[in-house]
């Protein structure tokens, strides 16, 4: 049986796909944090050049993929596509398991896909210097590389429990030449808000995005770039689900009963999925989309869709998604990527036109699916992917109790080789499942924006 | 241009390349390491199963994979061939650089190519448990993976230095489901003995080599699994090199002019590189082919050709190979899977019948090359594979000087992603270049078995 599907490097896309102009209804305005009126393009300027937002705002279908851009990206892309053969037989189903993997990129990960086009498009209108955030530390080494490639300057706010859980990823930052700060940090004003609030802060994806973007706004040769939630980022990330269309087209798939990806801003499900999603909208195709999120940060299916900002500190604009509330900070799982407290608008208005489903798993379980995977597949997953894994073994397991032959797609996102203290936890048996956050989150939600649009 | 050279699934070899059909002599006698005489396939039989043990000595040009490991190594086979096109841009260089790329195999190095195949034979003849030693553990990683495809047991004892440098290895050992043992360790008289005279012993592959095979040959149901050095072990690592051809092939090139491996035991290089020595050896091709090795363990450029134990307790076989001595102990550099005391004889013949050239790098200059290449191409090498990338950096500046069009393919054996913490003491300033052992060499060879062949 085939089990691996490989593309050439011609097969690799030569154009983005822009789901916003296939989508049910406009995607409701992006407001000035300060006013919480609608911004246009000029009130994003200071934070990304001209480029990305004219992407973030088109209503194209189809955007060129620059040539310098592509060239970066045919250093690893095509990814493969495999059939779970093993992982099948082990589950006894007659679902038919697909995974696209992202994995053998350089830094491990999808996040080159955008890392790549931002740092291109920085570059070209003379950016010197670009700061970010970075959960577990795959969107931090992404653009480290990025920003090398095209030489940028590139600061890296790591979320302090990343920091101390993966200190590999620091170290691949560092290679590529990037400065890299455990936030909160003493750096910022927003950092030292928080540390005098919580020495012991450790962080969380939303107050490294304030600190990233205090740093972008007080600097004129310095912007803020964004691994997930956005339009663009999202957009950037369709080669995965463009490329995987035609792999399964190779194993005689037209239409995979189900597609799956883990989310914490959504940039990795968004890139599989949105490609699929345009069957739907457009070929009345009828794929199922699950969405997979850590019980711990449960944003789409604890959240609700409302305006919320994007960071802690109010400094980034104000976006509707499914939110469990600005300042809500999740416990430290070992799934950092995870970790944010909202979701690409992009996905909260799929899922609110029910055009996506979402799911919540414990850390544990997910662990245990991961551990399944690599024993069958050989590919130890990173923890964020593993939610992926997790359901999508429900998936198999769910078709097998109903005698259905389901066809399964989910992106295994990235490889956890630099996410082993993750696993040395979870095999000493000391990995925590923790409690739902359902209090946090409601005290959380009494602080949003008071929007009347 | 194309830069990426992709093989389909149907594209991985189908059969080994035996270069022992093809020697301009026949291999001298593996001894035994009592009585110093020559063994025959019975002798080995308490160490390897049969069929292992055939390969071994077998005169066959081609011998086919079987099935069950094909099956497996198309989980991660064809691996991508690249042209380092931004490599030769920096470097200025009229030369084409490309490089064979086995990082992308689940645990990053080329190790699971045989690691499969003896795990595969090993239980066809129902051995319940493998032993093993590894350094770095990139060796240990594999066979760990390939035990749990075939449901045998694991046990992988592992150089004391690299088991501290190197802790994540140890967890993707113990994913799937190995046992790890620091060595020396005290579970054996070979261990307990060295800790005797050396409480502080940071072991070696020699060492480790001693603990797995007395383990074996004092257990029924238990065999020995070696990662290199053996015949068995460089022709299953043959499939690279034919990829490669095909690769190469795609690009144009019928012959390269220099091919360049990293060597510890020698199976990355002489995996690439056999099935290129073929064309020298049955077709007149002229290809060059160039071993690299630490200069902290120097065993083809410093050491003798000669009969020498293959561990440091004298209870493997011996062989006739270039050795520095089978007490010699390398200082501890992050490249741990090139610090053996000898090479494989396969590899030592054909350098001794000057169909092989090698050179030694000091560690320091190997990093600078890896820090180079992750900048250009993106990929973190690994320590080991690094020598291979200083090599192919100064081939390609040898070659801008003379001003020559030169076509150089060298094996990029595995990424540094588990090594990250040389790269960390690389990027402080801390990396060692130590002393070239020519005084601990030279008392060592003192201690070379009498053999009166």
């Amino acid at each position: 049986m085939q089990t691996q599907f490989l593309l050439t490097q011609n097969d690799v896309p030569t154009q983005w796909y822009n789901v916003q102009a296939d989508l049910p209804a406009p995607l409701p305005p992006v407001l000035h944090p300060v006013t919480l009126q609608p911004v246009g393009p000029q009130d994003l300027a200071p934070l990304f050049p001209m480029e990305l937002i004219l992407q973030e705002v088109s209503q194209e279908r189809y955007i060129d993929i620059a040539q310098p851009v592509l060239d970066v990206l045919k250093l690893w892309r095509p990814t493969p596509l495999f059939r779970a053969a093993r992982l099948e037989k082990e589950l006894g189903t007659p679902a038919r398991i697909f995974y696209k993997y992202e994995g053998t990129s350089p830094t491990g990960s999808h996040k080159p896909n955008t890392a790549v086009a931002q740092a291109f498009y920085n570059k070209a209108q003379g950016v010197a210097k670009l700061t970010t955030e970075t959960g577990a530390g795959q969107w931090g080494s992404a653009l480290a590389m990025a920003c090398n490639f095209f030489g940028i300057e590139c600061k890296v706010y790591m979320v302090k429990v990343s920091y101390q859980q993966k200190p590999y990823r620091r170290s691949v930052m560092r290679m590529f030449g990037a400065n890299v700060t455990p936030s909160p940090s003493e750096e910022t004003e927003a950092g030292r808000a928080i540390l005098a609030a919580d020495p012991d802060s450790r962080g969380s994806l939303g107050i490294a995005i304030s600190e990233a973007v205090e740093v972008a706004l007080k600097n004129e040769d310095t912007k803020y770039s964004l691994g997930s939630v956005l339009n663009h980022v999202l957009m950037h990330q369709t080669v995965i689900g463009e490329e995987a269309i035609k792999q399964l087209d190779m194993a005689g798939v037209q239409e995979p009963d189900v597609v799956i990806g883990c989310v914490g801003g959504g940039s990795n499900f968004g890139g599989l999925m949105l490609p699929f999603m345009r069957a739907n909208l457009r070929d009345g195709a009828k794929t199922r989309f699950v969405a997979v999120e850590p019980m711990a940060c449960p944003s789409m299916t604890l959240g609700v869709y409302a305006f919320d900002y994007g960071d802690t500190a109010k400094m980034a604009p104000v976006v509707k998604m499914d939110t469990l509330g600005h300042d809500f900070v999740p416990p430290g799982i070992h799934a950092g990527g995870l970790r944010y407290h909202g979701v690409s608008p992009l996905l909260a208005a799929l899922h609110h036109h029910k055009l996506i489903e979402a799911v919540a798993y414990h850390q544990v379980p997910v662990f245990d699916a991961a551990a399944l995977f690599t024993r069958t597949e050989g590919i130890i997953p990173a923890p964020e992917a593993a939610h992926a894994v997790r359901a999508a073994i429900d998936e198999a397991l769910d078709a097998k109790e109903k005698g259905e032959e389901r066809t399964i797609l989910f992106n295994l996102s990235g490889h956890g080789l630099l996410d082993l203290g993750a696993y040395d936890a979870y095999l000493a048996g000391q990995l925590e499942n923790y409690a739902y956050p359902e209090e946090k989150v409601r005290e959380a939600l009494t602080r949003l924006p008071q929007v009347s649009l």
